[in-house]
């Protein structure tokens, strides 16, 4: 979960997370297994021999062999040691902060993961770059079966589909989103009016950090909200269209700043590249809207990356005081932790 | 008055004028000659005939050659074409908005200088980088005598001494200044304090442009507001002193806030410079206080300049409107000469 070998091969770090609005494409399936209760209500014993067998089923898949997946007990970490991971999305801050057995499977590029004893049995999670919900579905269609091959039986009732802790889970058990960067849309507060109008068409928008969390860098997440009673297609058929339409509201107001209020405009998306290049103290949320500020600069190809092995989705990932204190490798205040943010962008960008 | 081999030459190219709190010393001589009515009287033929035996006189002597002394008839000059010269203080607006006759004799570096029917017959000026104010006295002294030697006769009264046009000028005739950049008083708010107290001394504190000029980029000009009843002397010690408590209240004011407060300012320096290293917009207000920032980074030693040959008091010169305007050689709306301040800086730097 750690060295700078293996940080360069996460898939945040290819160039196409940072090539138009939508970052990434994540899909998750909530699944249960028959033979087991549900995790409100299973044993230690059960839960350790539940999370045995998937991470062997798993593990010993050829799938999981090429894409470098490794079981992780995380049942005694203590929850700093798993903030990294939270912060970059592999793991719920539900399961983080859960007592008892709990555990995480994951690749070698962080884009599939699968929890273990979180609110459901498993959490299976695919992200890609870009759009591409698609390839992220099909991952996930992957992992799914590649555990039921060996042997795993999933809750399934015919009337309602699969089963889950949480009814607002059961059906497909399936949540489709995409991160978004709406700079634009944040800037002209067209933002405010988008968010109820999604909501009519069973749409959600949320801050970086999923449910409840507050928009940092103009990063939302938008995501179904009902997986039943709707087919896998239809939901990501859904996403599609509602994505496909707030894309074209974000890049038409892009375009309006540029032309319209150009000159304002490019004077402050440099202005925010010079801050990053020079500045001594950082903190996490005037860190993620000035990188938000070069990501259009980048995009807009109003200015040029100096080190086109980073990528901005990448550095916001790394200026996460979790990631950024795991990079230190010690213990620091938040004023020293805010100079070492400061360090490492000069240096990143 | 223009080109930029000229420029080069110019005093505040000095890296003196960086060094230290002080950027300038500079003496200012009121005279009139017996020979003529004082300016407020003087015909048309007169002014002519009084500035013609003024220009003759000094340019006929060998100090006038040896530093390259040149006459400028500005009689007739539309008081845009002189805007340049009243940033760099060797013109005064009152001299630019007066109708008829007026002249300008000015050397190659541009410290040393003599107004033509100004409010008094002529005004001998010298400007010395940083606090060299007996270096400044003594030209002053030398086009003075120059002037005298040369059969020109000033108005002078035995009881009075030199005669002049507004009686606060009577007497000595002479303003003493320094122009002090006094950031860290300015932060700290101490200066308002400053400003009464010095009054009782008989000083004066004004901003950068003078008279009824707000300070722009933390310059202030201190000096004398008495030049009767004291002998030169006094005056000169009495700017000395007055410097000196100053300057000393300045360094530790900025001492403290490198020390108690040194994260904090040292990242505000380095944002400042990383601003005007790469903004497209730089109005003169924001350019004044950024390279006010900017000379404490480099005088602290925070950080260098990457082109010695330029200094932080010569580029606030050039991008006052006037001077811009007379690089960009063309006439531009205010947008314009933003953009163009932004570009010139970033290349300056």
């Amino acid at each position: 979960m750690g060295g700078n070998k293996e940080r360069n091969e996460r898939w945040f770090m290819s160039p196409f997370v940072d090539s138009q609005v939508a970052i990434s494409a994540r899909i998750r399936f909530a699944r249960n297994f028959e033979d087991y209760p549900f995790p409100m209500k299973i044993t230690g014993e059960d839960a350790r021999k539940m999370a045995k067998e998937t991470a062997d089923a798993v593990l010993g898949s050829g799938f999981a062999l090429d894409e470098g997946f490794r079981f992780f007990d995380i049942s005694n970490n203590p929850i700093e040691t798993l903030l990294p991971l939270m912060e970059r999305h592999v793991l719920s801050s539900q399961l983080a902060q859960k007592q008892g057995v709990k555990g995480l499977l994951l690749n070698s590029k962080e884009n599939l993961s699968i929890m273990l004893n979180e609110e459901d049995h498993i959490r299976i999670q695919s992200i890609y770059p870009g759009d591409n919900i698609d390839n992220a579905y099909e991952s996930a269609e992957i992992m799914e079966a590649m555990i039921e091959e060996r042997g795993c039986r999933y809750a399934y009732d015919h009337e309602y589909g699969y089963l889950t802790s949480c009814p607002t889970n059961t059906g497909t058990g399936l949540r489709a989103s995409l991160m978004l960067h709406l700079p634009a849309l944040e800037a002209s507060k067209f933002i405010s009016k988008l968010v109820p109008a999604l909501g009519k068409f069973g749409m959600t928008v949320r801050g970086i950090h999923g449910e409840g969390s507050e928009s940092l860098g103009a990063v939302y997440q938008l995501s179904n909200q009902i997986t039943l009673g709707k087919s896998e297609q239809e939901i990501l058929q859904q996403l599609k269209s509602s994505a496909a339409h707030v894309i074209s509201q974000e890049n038409n107001a892009r375009e309006k700043l540029l032309t319209e209020n150009g000159l304002k405009y490019r004077d402050r998306l440099y202005r925010s590249y010079g801050i990053l290049k020079h500045c001594r103290s950082l903190d996490i949320k005037e860190g993620m809207d000035l990188l938000s500020d070069v990501r259009i600069g980048f995009l807009s190809r109003i200015y040029e990356m100096d080190r086109p092995d980073r990528t901005i989705y990448g550095l916001m990932m790394d200026i996460q005081p979790g990631n950024l204190a795991a990079q230190a490798g010690k213990t620091l205040t938040s004023e020293e932790l805010n100079v070492y943010r400061a360090d490492f962008i000069r240096e990143a960008l």
